[in-house]
């Protein structure tokens, strides 16, 4: 491991900062001894860090696109108190469908609302890939969506099937330790469930879990947040705030105020340029470059981690 | 779901992609009739993915920092191929020990050399976390590091445990859809595993699992290839290649060669001017900015999943 040089001209005191070896552990004194850890003992998954059962406390927020507020915007949500931690998940309707005249929120708002009833199943709420299936399988409007859905297990284990640009953070002591990685066929064609045949399913979804601790934050959205709103700034909010249902209004009220600012550089903004998207070379040479937010149906929804 | 509205002048063509709505699902004819899959059996988890039992092709390459290649370099790693699908480890020695007279290689190697002993215990290597942690306990060597363990099980979950900025992707089909998230205290001072108290042990790892299926690659390695090399590149390189030892060599020799450019804008360059790092205002007027690769130690294995 090696110190980080970087070799571009920065200031002394950068300099100083960044060509220093790696820093050992924090919060132990140089002089203190080594000292052996005793061996752990054999536990099961859930004892090491959870040792006893936990649930969800759960706050959530939608705001519709500014030009979607008439029928609430095409997003979809459900919080389930199940037999387990909770279930929660978030949809997002394809806004294309408009286009042959199809309301784009009614595919979203049927599956998440098949997802919810059928949450209430043991079985078929184990699985999250499987609740999906058959709440995709159960709607019959016509439309597409991205969704995401999250199962948390009494031990701590969240469970997680997600198709397309939705996404989940779980914030742990003030970092962020988990994310999902959003599933596009190019930039801004987000995998997504369909009435259509020839499309993704539930078997495309990326199936992932993470081991929590009472105390964790989970933050599930639609991408609605996670394009106006830094990674960073998700952590603020949520260390800062002890209420759940405060924390998802103000990361939703943070997340329209930046898809609204023009001047605001984005995590979508960052991303075009990412892909090639950018502002007349004539501008780029005197600074310029593409920012702005996007405006979006934007769902947030805040679980804490509580013990039962 | 909104049209991508950015606010600032873009070329027509950009424009009239970027404003378009969000588009449907691809593949299908829009004059195909919708139709409706037929409900998911709820099957086990595994079988919905992978329907026989799995196991890794991998290979592996390790580059050591150019000025330290004398003792190998401080990243050690090890591949298993146990009674499970197999067992991946990488570790990262802190290269500050140097200042205290300890040769940050001896941790890292001693602590991998255990994890790869212990990966034959059919009931330690079943959990990540446990074989980090009985791993870390007995090794014996002054110093810390870095470290990540990754378990395949013959149903295609890969479970993970890490400490730090060692990381892991998983590529299917040519998109990212696994990634970890660095546990930092700050800008480059990793959480570590150390021979001293009061630091970070097995209980602080990121205890995650995501369900593979035959085709998907695992990419596990050292700080030193995620902050040279970008997700699309590990992305291409590895589409690009059948072998997997080819594949690890090449990832390895790029991360190497962005490492010593001082003109490559790297992922660790970048991160450091989020963080606030960057060349002095004078320059930044003229267009200048904080670029350079790492050099550093580079650990890289690809795990292809295979049929056993």
């Amino acid at each position: 491991m090696a110190s980080p040089v970087l070799k571009t001209s920065v200031s002394l005191s950068l300099l100083q900062r960044l060509l220093s070896p790696r820093p050992l552990k924090l919060s132990t004194s140089p002089t203190l001894p080594p000292r052996r850890r005793s061996a752990p003992a054999p536990a099961t998954a859930g004892s090491l860090t959870v040792r006893s059962e936990v649930s969800f406390a759960t706050g959530a927020h939608l705001i519709p696109h500014p030009k979607k507020v008439g029928r609430g915007g095409e997003d979809a949500f459900f919080v389930k108190n199940s037999h387990n931690g909770g279930v929660l998940g978030v949809a997002d309707g394809v806004s294309g469908w408009a286009e042959r005249n199809v309301d784009p929120s009614l595919f979203s708002k049927e599956l998440m609302a098949h997802a919810s009833s059928l949450a209430e199943d043991e079985e078929v709420s184990n699985d999250p890939q499987i609740l999906l299936g058959k709440a995709h399988a159960a709607t019959s409007s016509r439309g597409s969506a991205t969704a995401i859905i999250a199962v948390l297990e009494k031990d701590g284990t969240l469970k997680i099937a997600n198709v397309g640009d939705c996404g989940l953070r779980v914030i742990r002591k003030g970092r962020v330790i988990f994310c999902t990685s959003p599933l596009e066929h190019y930039f801004d064609c987000p995998f997504q469930l369909s009435s259509e045949a020839l499309t993704q399913t539930y078997s495309d979804a990326v199936v992932c879990s993470v081991r929590l601790t009472v105390g964790d934050t989970v933050v599930v959205g639609s991408d609605g947040l996670f394009d106006n709103v830094f990674d960073q700034e998700i952590v603020s909010i949520v260390s800062a705030s002890d209420d759940v249902v405060d924390a998802a209004k103000a990361l939703a009220d943070l997340a329209s105020k930046h898809s609204l600012d023009s001047g605001f550089d984005s995590p979508y903004s960052l991303e075009a340029r990412t892909r090639g998207f950018d502002v007349p070379a004539w501008k780029k040479v005197l600074g310029g470059k593409l920012t702005g937010g996007k405006p979006d149906d934007i769902t947030v929804i805040v679980g804490r981690v509580t013990n039962s």
